[in-house]
Order: structure tokens, then sequence, then C-alpha cells
């Protein structure tokens, strides 16, 4: 059997969910089906998720949220109209909402977070009714119910070990399990989301726990691409990659599916495909464990920006035991993480992603720098961006450095940090923010170039 | 004024001090000559150094130490005859060796260290006492008397910030000061030695303390040359380099002067001239502040070998705040300082040098990584090189990168680490030991080949 989830755009409107249902009907495997909360029909669209995240914010500021509150009824009685469904799921949701909305209001985050999750969770009431009406068998699944218990963590929740077992028995239903995504509960009974991408991540763990074939996951492009098409003209389609290429081009800025929501497939050997909503007979792109290697040792070119570095340099500081350790300390009790740390004999840069930081908390780093570590130098820069090579066939293949940081070269870019010597199927190279676009289009044409596929 | 230094090769004989005592003459601001014990007058001789640690462990063995210390004692003869000065100073010396070896032996170490530092101390005593007997007007320091103070580090004692003003005076004394290099005494009396290349340490302070214009560095090399002379068929002779670039390349193998030698003086601002005592007439290499870029940014490329790779995965590692931070405390646990971090997305490499791990603390780290970090793999690897290149000129130029990593490739060897991004001055290639000739060969062509200094 597989678990196939649907994201927002798949299941935005009644077209839509039509094109889910026929997808469904196609493949009797797909037996448990995870949905997102309605997504933006067109670009200036409002989502459903940021309609409930108003209707929150009304219902907290205590000055009535009839409005809001309306405009969310407002959304599901289209989809439910054009679809030909009865009154009755309508009033199953608006009664739904009217109880969050209710709902106790001392921990506003958790307010907010319920709120949300309604999207999600009204939405798979909605389908199965669909789903029914069209005569397949079909039943809303609560996570409450199907035992999908998490951790304790507000916004980026995790299923608990007992979680996998509780959900192994989905497997056996009678018809299509429409299952929410983006929430569980606490052991206590407590509702908690998970982090961003929410919704790929609970149908990741469904698909483990219940030792699917294949977890689908369907979006909106027909496979992952080589290169941010924005930049590259249409670049080469993915056919099949390792979890291990995924994960390390999701980043850095492939979108496509959110990296931790691989890790529960990834734990289970569940092979992962995702697919487009609106194209189902294109192939797709596999995401496995391992893949036989194509001639081009490089899959994929990934970037992102809104990197800083803090740089510090002292005189002799390889000399001095724990010397690093307590740069991270620093960084640590600023709850900062951080991406790479670079460093020459005498200085160590560490970079890490500029939203963390703001002008307080570099003014506290460097001053600690100054005074506990008695740093000769420490500065903070920003502005930088990561290019990632990312493929299996990486590893070993003598003069594959050589041939991109030519690239970045005939790109007239400088190359601020390497970071080579760890990761087998990635190479990390660091640059200016505003080179990116150059530095991508050059590398694309070293690596996938007719010549460099076909050739060399 | 200028402090010139001179290491164990250029005081070795009776032949050799008298080209030292040419060069003192020959220019009368040479105030203050620090000197080494006797080294080897050929390349199967005993450096006196050597006898005196024989001597030390004959003496602790408890079974009479006589012959070892007539050795000694007979080394110095043959210097003092050969120089033409009577039995006195040979007297004052086996005095003071014999003092020695009746010194209090409950810490051998200290013990031993202090008979290794008669070394010096003689061959000051010596040389003061062959200067005045030739007319100049010159006298044995101690460095007790002088007020050298040191922290009480055995072995590594570092010079406290007192020992800088009372070591000032120097400058003022009549005459030449002749000083014993490789110790000072703690507050409280005690000797104590100074790490490895030890006198150049002395000679740094006594330049840093006296505000010297120049500190001589005498050693038996015309210059300090672009690369190994051993590997590079006559290598270009570096004629002026920065502090910071000598620092880069003496941590990676350039052995002519010790780095931590250079940190007086740096800290300073007192020049520091490598000049040769067999041709004191060569120009020698100076180690300035800040000197002009030639046309290559590359001065030179160092390689050291015997570096170990620590590798750890985890799935997800990077969003865990304090897993960098938490493998760096296990390895301060057990005494041991890195190099380098390269990291990926999921995985982090820890270079260090191989001499501080044994197979039981290797067990014990990679037991701790597994039980308390719950990596998903963890190994460690051996037999890795480090390539350098150092340059000021280095620095924001477009394109070394790739044409060092082209070099390596062409030299057919796979590039294990990289790792640019925080030293401004160099760049730090990890290869597999047995790569580093062909790879040294290959970037000195690459970077100082006659095409490459005066093109490009």
């Amino acid at each position: 059997m597989k678990v196939s989830k649907f994201g927002g755009t798949s299941v935005a409107s009644a077209s839509q969910i039509k094109k889910v249902a026929a997808i469904v009907q196609e493949d009797p495997s797909r037996k448990i089906v995870v949905v997102s909360a309605p997504g933006k029909r067109f670009s200036d669209d409002i989502k459903v998720t940021d309609l409930l995240i108003s209707l929150a914010d009304a219902a907290l500021s205590g000055n009535g949220a009839e409005k809001e509150l309306q405009a969310v009824v407002d959304r599901y009685a289209s989809i439910a109209e054009e679809l030909g469904l009865g009154d009755d799921i309508i009033h199953v949701i608006e009664e739904d909402l009217r109880g969050r909305v209710a709902h106790d209001k001392e921990n506003r985050d958790l307010f907010v977070d319920q709120m949300k999750a309604s999207g999600e969770d009204n939405n798979a009431k909605l389908i199965a009714a669909y789903f029914s009406s069209i005569g397949l068998e079909a039943e809303y699944v609560n996570p409450k119910d199907a035992g999908l218990v998490v951790s304790d963590e507000p916004g980026r929740a995790r299923a608990l070990p007992e979680a996998y077992e509780n959900l192994k028995s989905l497997r056996d239903r009678q018809g299509i399990v429409v299952f929410p995504g983006f929430f569980g509960f606490t052991q206590e009974g407590v509702m908690m989301t998970f982090a961003r991408g929410g919704s790929d991540i609970t149908g990741s763990i469904l698909a483990a726990a219940t030792k699917a074939e294949l977890y689908e996951n369907f979006t909106d492009v027909d496979s992952v691409f080589a290169a941010n098409p924005n930049v590259v003209d249409s670049p080469v389609e993915i056919k099949r990659m390792t979890y291990r290429e995924m994960r390390e081009l999701s980043y850095a800025g492939f979108s496509v599916l959110h990296d931790e929501a691989l890790m529960p497939a990834f734990r289970h050997s569940v092979p992962v495909c995702i697919k487009n909503t609106n194209n189902p007979s294109a192939e797709g792109t596999m995401i496995v464990a391992e893949r036989e290697y194509s001639k081009s040792p490089v899959i994929g070119i990934a970037t992102d920006g809104g990197f800083s570095t803090i740089y510090v340099s002292k005189y002799l500081m390889n000399r001095e035991i724990g010397f690093g350790r307590r740069l991270l300390q620093i960084l640590e009790d600023e709850g900062i993480s951080y991406e790479h740390t670079p460093s020459g004999i005498d200085d160590l840069s560490i970079i890490v992603r500029s939203h963390q930081l703001t002008p307080e908390k570099e003014e506290r780093i460097m001053d600690r720098c100054r005074k506990e570590l008695e740093v000769d130098d420490v500065h903070i820069e920003h502005d930088f961006a990561m290019v990632v090579l990312v493929g299996e066939g990486m590893n070993n293949t003598k003069g594959l450095t050589a041939r991109a940081t030519a690239a970045i070269t005939r790109a007239d870019a400088n190359i601020e940090m390497i970071n080579q010597g760890s990761s087998e199927v990635s190479l990390v190279f660091g640059i200016q923010n505003s080179d990116t676009d150059k530095v991508l289009k050059e590398l694309y044409q070293e690596f996938f170039s007719t010549a460099a596929v076909l050739g060399v």
C-alpha cells in the first residue's frame, strides 16, 4: 500500500480536489491520504492557514471574530458547493471552528496553533465527505484517535516511538483513510504542531509506521530539478536520487520537500516519490536509499542566501585546548545554531543563518569573545550565500573541485569559503549573495551541459 | 641595537664560534647575543643537549654518572682549547655540572630540564669568555639575575609581563651581553624551560623587551625557501615575508623558526631576520609586519604529515544546538587539540594531529560519540597530510583556488579536505600522506614557475 500526501495547492479548490480523487481512484494501493489545508488557488489568493491566523488574532484581541470566522467558513463552503456536497459538512466545520475560538487562551501560542491546525483537520473531513459522496469507501481519521503521540514541543513537535506502534494498524483499515497533516497530540492530549512542512512530516510518519511500499508526495511540479528553474533555463529533471542527496539539496534552498520530513521514511527505508497533482502521469522524482550513479557525478546544485560570518582571530589559537568549544558555547548561550566553521591557523569563522542574529546579540557575542576568549580580532559580516553541489558520485571523483572552482572563477565571483572534507555527497562554497545567480548558471553549465553529461 | 641569536650548529665548534665573533664584531649594534647549546658538528655527531640527557638519566639511575659528566666537560674543553682559552672556564663549567648532578631529584622532569638547560648556560659562559679573550667587551648574563621571570609550566614556560620590564635595562649595559637561550625562572626561583625552539623564544623576548631595531636569527641556511628543498629542486628564496606568513608556514612543517618564538617580536613590532652564520653576507629573509605583494599571490607552500580525521554523522545534526560544542568537549576531556572541523550538512570531521591519539583514546571517543551524541556513524582515519598555500596577496585573488585545485588534480591526487574561508593568508588542503611530494611539486610548478611569477 501507499501513503499519498497532497499539498496545499493540490487541495486548494474543488477542481483540485477532484484531481486528487481521480488519482486515488486510479490506484487501489493508495490507502492513506494525508492532506494539507487549502492553499492558494491563484498567486494573489489567501491561504486558509492565513485566514485562520487572522481569525486567531481577532479572537485573541477580544473585539469579536465573527467576520474572520465567516471568511474561513465561506472558503470551505464554496469548495463544498462546487463538489456537490450538502450543508452537513459545513455545519461540522463551522461548529469545529466555534469550538476552537472558545478554546482556552492562556497560552496564546498554543491557541494560535490549534486554530491553524484546523485548516488541515477540516479539509480532511471535507475531502473524506467528498470521497464518500462519489462512492469511494473513505473515512476521516483524527490524529488523536489514531494515536499520533508527539513530544511537548510547540511548533516543532516530534513523533514519539509509540506513535509508530499506534499508527501501524491504519494499514488494516477498510477503505481509504483521510488523515490531516501538520499536527499530533501529546500524551496529555494537548495538540502540538510540527515544524515548517508539517504535512510532509505527517505523511512520512504514516508511511514509516504502516511500512508503506511508497510514500507519494503530491505537489505542483513534475519533478525535482537539478537547479532552480527561475535562474537556469529548463534545468534537467532529477528522476532518481538518494535521501542524502535530497536532504543536502533541501538544506540549501530546494523547497520541494522539507528536509525533516524525510527522516521517518529514511529511517524505515520507505521510498519517496515527488509527483504532480496536475500531471499525475509524469514519472516524478524517486527518493531512495541507493541509486546507480549516472555519468555526471553531480545530481543537483542548490543555493541559499542569508548567511553571516562571525570571524575571530587570535595568535596561537590552535594551541589553546578548548578555544573552539568555548566559542561555540557563547553561540549556544544565545540560542544560535551554526552551519560551518572554516578555520585557518590562528583564525576561525563561524557561519550562521543571519536571521538568528540581532544587533544586540552580535554586540554580546563580540564582547564575550574579547573579554572571555581574549581574541585579537572579532567581527561579523553579512550577505553571504551558500552554493552546494550534491551527488553521491562526487566522492573520490578526482578533479571535481577543480572544475567547480574554475567555473566559479569564470563567473567572476570570489570564493569566500569552501567546505569540503566531511560529507561525501556535497561540496559547499560560500560566496557573496549578489554573485549567486551567475555562479549557479556557470556551475550548471559546467556539470549539466550536454558535453559534461555525455562526455568526460 | 640588535639582538642576535645563534642556533646550535652556529655554536657547535670553535671554528663556528669564531664566525659568530666575527659577525658580532662586524656590526657594533649587535649588543645582545643569545646562544644555544653546541649542536652537531657533522651529521653523526651528538648534540651537547643529548649528552646532557644521558647525564641526567645516569644521575637518576643512581649508578654513578661520572663518565657521562666527563663526556660533556670534554666537549666544552675541546672547544675551549681550540679557542685558546685557559682552563678556568672549564673548571667553571665542570663545577656547574657537578652542582646540577647533585640537584634535588624529587621531580625527575625538572631535574632533567635543569640539566638540559646547562647546555645553553655553559655555552654562554664559554662564548662570553672567548669574546673577552679577543678583546671584545662582553659579559655572560644569567636569566635569573636579568629577571627573565616565567610561568610555572615545565617544558612550556611563558615569559610573564614583568620579565619585559626587568629585561629592558639590558639595552643600557656596557659591552656585549651573552645570554643563554631556552630557560627562565619562576617568581619562586625555580628554573623552567621553554617549548621546542626555546632559544629562539629567548631571543624574541629579549628583542621585544629591549625594543631592538632588529632580531637576527642566525642559523645554517641563507634564507627561507618557498618550498621544501628536499622535494622541490632549488626553490626560490623568500626575501621578505610577514609574521602571519611565517606563522602559517611554520605551522605546517617550515622548521626554520619555531612559530611560538615569533609572538614576542610580533607583539612588539620588532622585525626579524633569518640569516646564515656560514654566509653572513647573504641578505637572509626579513620577517616584518607588512610587505608589498609581489606579482605572485603565494609566497610559500608548506606540507606536514601525521594528521587523523574523526568523522561523525547524524541525520539533522545541524538542527541540534550544542552538538559541535559537545563533540569538542569530548576531545577536550581527552586533552586533544584539533586543527580543522570541516562539515557537511549532517556530518562533521575533526582533524587532529595523530600523535595525540592512542587506540584507547580513539575507543573512548567513539564510544562517547555513540552513547552521548547518539551519532549514526563515527570512525577515525589516519595518514592524512596538510598542504598549506601561504601569501598575503591571496586574499581576494580570484581564481587562485581554481589554479590550486587544478594543480592537485594534475598531480593525480584526491583532495580530502579544503579549508578556505577564515584565514586571509592561507588555503589548507588535506590529502593522503603518500601524495604529499607530488602535490607539492605540482603546486610549486603552478605558482612559482617563471611564467607564473612573471606572467599572469
